[in-house]
């Protein structure tokens, strides 16, 4: 059977604007170590989100291919072609993969963490015009580069999981590994209600927290949150002094044992550690950017807080987070996270919808029409 | 032989002002678990010139006795009174004292971290005119409330170290525990060339790092620092950038594994996050109060950052400073780093010079005339 | 009302022999910091069936009352008497309590560790002839020392489990803490079906393992392993070697990441080594006395494995584990673990019950007749 | 020039008897990721003694070129060789190497731990009269696979120290690493007083240790211990019990904050047990072989300690035993630990003398005649 030699694929080209439905070339051959996949599903993050509307944006990054949490059934392999654990990748495999990293750098090597890695590389964070091409998650066929990790996936989980894993799932275990785990009973404030909010707050309550609270917005999505085993909520819309209070009330007069930030913003700090219990931890996983925003260090030092950044994650977090899905798949009512299933020419409304606070969790399955 | 009833004390009675020489009465009588101590020597604090300048201040705190780092030789004993080891205290022992604990609170009992107790108690943080008087330092006779921490003290400990492990040793050594010990060869960075600073830089050393780069003024300080076993200095008037850059270079590019705030300061947290490595640690020791400064926590979460508050340290730091000092008492020249002892009517001198970056501890033996 | 000048109680006079009920003697008056408590609840513990074997065994120790488990309602108290959080105990509260700790040795003050204290006293391991006479749980009215940690109970945690928690709650919540967590979705082996088997089984499936494997005996303590969420067990009656091939076999091949002891006996630490996998943890707490047992050090070598000593928990983990059930008091059939209430009369049968692996957790109520 | 197509070898052909010398073939060609090295420096370590006298033996070893610490100048290199950090291998740089790992597996993928790889290549323990012959250090000219992790040398640290990090060093630094690092002042006991437990004194000294007591022998290596830093040292031909009283008399009767197992032996477990202190930590470093040994886990319940199986390390474990040593050169007299240089034919008689404690470690110079 020949192989396809272009790509359907729905493109970014102008911020904030409608993606373009495109015809991308693929490469002529599968290198070694390469694979060529047929999309069946494409979950989108809000750092897609990011991408689309501009507020995250870097020089020369147009036209380009959104979506990094994907998997696929391989249509080609190249030489010598493996996943993550050295094992053969052939077509009609079903694999999602991720970030490469090099290996060799200090983070690599040394510290032994692939996601302090110094190159990493988002074989998706590519040109849509420049070889090779369809390297994100909203195409018919995506070149998985040599360098990508991939992995081959268990039938027991199910597309949009192992989608959500390349991302969003791998981001909130590692917070969780970051923070040292959750005692049996614990309480735990999740800052942010959306995808990563809404599962880290599952995670909480499969991990053994007693208390689960859920702070953001809107109130549908608290909602949610309710489901996934938030024992309450707090709008984000709510004045911050009453949040503190709500905190400290719903803690015994403690504050939490654990604080996990995936809502970012400049008040996430101060409220982090408003929220903390005497010794608790703060894990900060959503702020992004290099301009500072104001802590009270004083009171990190007079309640003795351990305040932990937290990356994406790499292969391994991803490889846990799929066997998350696998052991917990009927603890939680998953399939709430995800929008309904669109094509690529759906796409475009999707992203727009998730601007907006609609799905926590759109889905594309380029194989729609 | 009769107990003294009065004791000379300097006095402090208006903020930035010359400290009155004044006689306190005594307690009539030694209750169960007290003692009355001759003192021989109290270094003075940081925190003691914060409160002599009014920079610290809290309402209706004067008169009072300034002075928590001290030693003396016990005179009388109340019922029962033992160390922290439960080992009698009689007349004639020397010891020293620390803040008294409730055992009760969640964080005693639950938390088993006393310097997070719920009613620590500074016994010297009294009015002088209210019972029990004398409990600062600088007095002729201390009354050490049955509360306090009581540790007796190894010969082979001087005066002026065990009075300084009541406070500023305790501090660093715990900021060094929980900072997670300093892997053999690493890079530090103390924030701060005052007695904190500099003895921070003596620990770094003794625990084996290989890089030390202590960052503050004014420069004889520095040359303090260097001789305490710092590698390198950075005055805190350079440029902040050009700190970050010093740091970066000193460290083959990649910052600091370890970063100890012992300054405090609206810019300690963003250059502390700048100077750190990926991965590396930073504690949170100098800064004080409730408002909030600026940290980049992105560049938290982007370098993987854990920051560490630390507090000033429980009767187990104090133990350990003490035992830190028989043990390394030869490694560095510990007499540096005080001041020629004065007696009572020197002390208001001392306190002023103090907070002109004169002597890093200034010593008051109120034998002396 | 006049306080009752004696006491029922069921005493052990003999090893193996039947208990005999006696009337002991109650002290005249309630020291400060004492109780004098009607007993409710006595759960016994595997302990206690050693004691009354003799398998465990200490020069002078009998007649003795058994029974460290129990709760009770305050008759009288003495002058300041308050539990563990300063709290004030009076007539008519409910409460539990357990050993005494001195707060003065190397353990209590500089590890910071009360379990480790040199001076635990163990109120109830007291000869029931000599004062205080009735500080073991087998009585209608205990004596309730003054150095004994007193805990006021919520009034949703019930008898049996408040009791449990005083001695087989706390050494399985303590053991978890010391393993470090369970990440979600581990796999965890638990060594011994009997109660702190059972409900570390719970524990670890509330912490969140995917893989819940309880070895033990006879099966229909298995069955309850089950209905306490173990995904599988493995009888103890089976040969050694085919015990290693099933975890592994359950584990994909890799081993567990917690082995927890609560098995003792001399082939524990050799199949513990054998079912963790790498860079796994083993926590031995079942494991007493001082004769040494075989464990091949050069598999902890190559595997990297972590081995953690856990003792049976302090006035925290006692907490803790009262917490622990009022949280998740409707997660498991808790009630399974215990036999049906009999009085004092009745003791003597349970405990030889419990010996011939009877019910898991026999339960005294003394009020019964 | 053209590349040499043999090289001299020192083989082992027979166990315990001298090694032969012998003409080894070189591959024709060097592969990518490969070097060709002539050899300056290779160190001997117990495991070559360990393999030349039988006691660790495997089926169809011989004939093999022992030696695993080594450097060397690079004499030739295969397209694209780089170093660990990815620099450019080439000829006329001075490197070191050591094992290869896969990156594939789940040690290497999931655990992120090298050491734990499934499918470590040991370059050097191949048949010397099998492709690619001569791996191993007693080579005048080394093939160093593409596999084996290379480093590239500073000038500042000598052969011998570069060549013992690649084995001795770098298993030492992460032993350190592994007990979760040592406080200022702790007490440490070193079991062994080899090449291994005489570093591990040292480096326990230069990280802070206060007391470190090494254990072991002949006298006159126990004296070099003394020279390395050791604050006392205990005969292992002593009575066990004695030993054991005298590590308490030297640890104020408390027992060692920690102890490192670098001698294996049957008695090991048990007297690191004895040695420890209340929730020390004993590091299991030189234990080997799958037969068991006696531990007292009663007691490891006791005290609560932690014990941490510990390997030789990995490519980063070396990189920091050669910035240790870059470090701390002129801090502990490190020559002291090799013998006098040799040729390939002195190595027999070197390898031989160690085996009967004779220098700690030998070196073999094979530009030498
Ligand atoms: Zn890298
Ligand atoms: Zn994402
Ligand atoms: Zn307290
Ligand atoms: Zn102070
Ligand atoms: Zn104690
Ligand atoms: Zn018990
Ligand atoms: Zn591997
Ligand atoms: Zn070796």
């Amino acid at each position: 059977m020949a192989l396809p030699t272009t790509t359907a694929a729905a493109v970014l080209t102008e911020h904030s604007a409608a993606l373009t439905l495109r015809e991308l070339p693929l490469p002529d051959e599968i290198e070694p170590g390469a694979a060529l996949v047929r999309v069946t599903c494409t979950t989108l993050c809000g750092t897609d989100v990011h991408l689309w509307s501009g507020q995250m944006t870097f020089p020369g990054m147009l036209p380009m291919v959104l979506g990094h949490e994907m998997v696929g059934e391989v249509v080609a392999a190249g030489d010598g072609t493996t996943d993550t654990f050295g094992r053969d990748v052939r077509p009609g495999d079903r694999i999602g993969w991720s970030e490469s990293t090099c290996g060799k750098c200090h983070g690599c090597a040394i510290l032994r963490e692939p996601v302090a890695c110094a190159s990493r590389g988002y074989g998706f964070l590519q040109r849509a015009d420049e070889f090779p091409y369809a390297t994100g998650g909203l195409v018919q066929y995506c070149y998985v580069t040599p360098g990508a990790a991939k992995l081959l996936l268990p039938a027991e989980v199910k597309d949009t999981w192992a989608a959500m894993s390349g991302c969003a799932g791998k981001t909130v275990l590692r917070a969780f590994a970051r923070s040292g785990g959750v005692r049996p009973g614990a309480t735990v404030v999740v800052q942010g209600a959306g995808a990563l909010g809404v599962f880290a707050t599952a995670v909480a309550r499969i991990s053994g927290a007693g208390t689960v609270i859920t702070v953001g917005g809107p109130d549908d999505r608290l909602k949610v949150a309710e489901q996934f085993g938030a024992t309450a909520t707090i709008p984000v819309d709510s004045r911050p002094h009453d949040r503190i209070i709500q905190v400290r009330d719903l803690t015994d007069g403690r504050g939490a044992d654990h604080v996990f930030d995936f809502a970012g913003g400049p008040t996430v700090g101060e409220e982090a550690v408003a929220f903390a219990a005497q010794r608790g931890t703060i894990a900060v996983v959503g702020s992004t950017g290099p301009q500072p925003s104001p802590v009270p260090l004083g009171t990190v030092m007079g309640k003795e807080l351990t305040v932990v950044g937290s990356l994406n994650g790499d292969i391994a977090d991803y490889h846990r987070s799929v066997e998350f899905f696998g052991t917990f798949g009927t603890r939680m009512p998953w399939d709430e996270l995800f929008g309904e299933p669109v094509g690529l020419s759906g796409a475009s409304a999707r992203v727009e919808s998730m601007s907006r606070f609609g799905e926590l969790k759109a889905v594309i399955d380029p194989r729609l029409p």
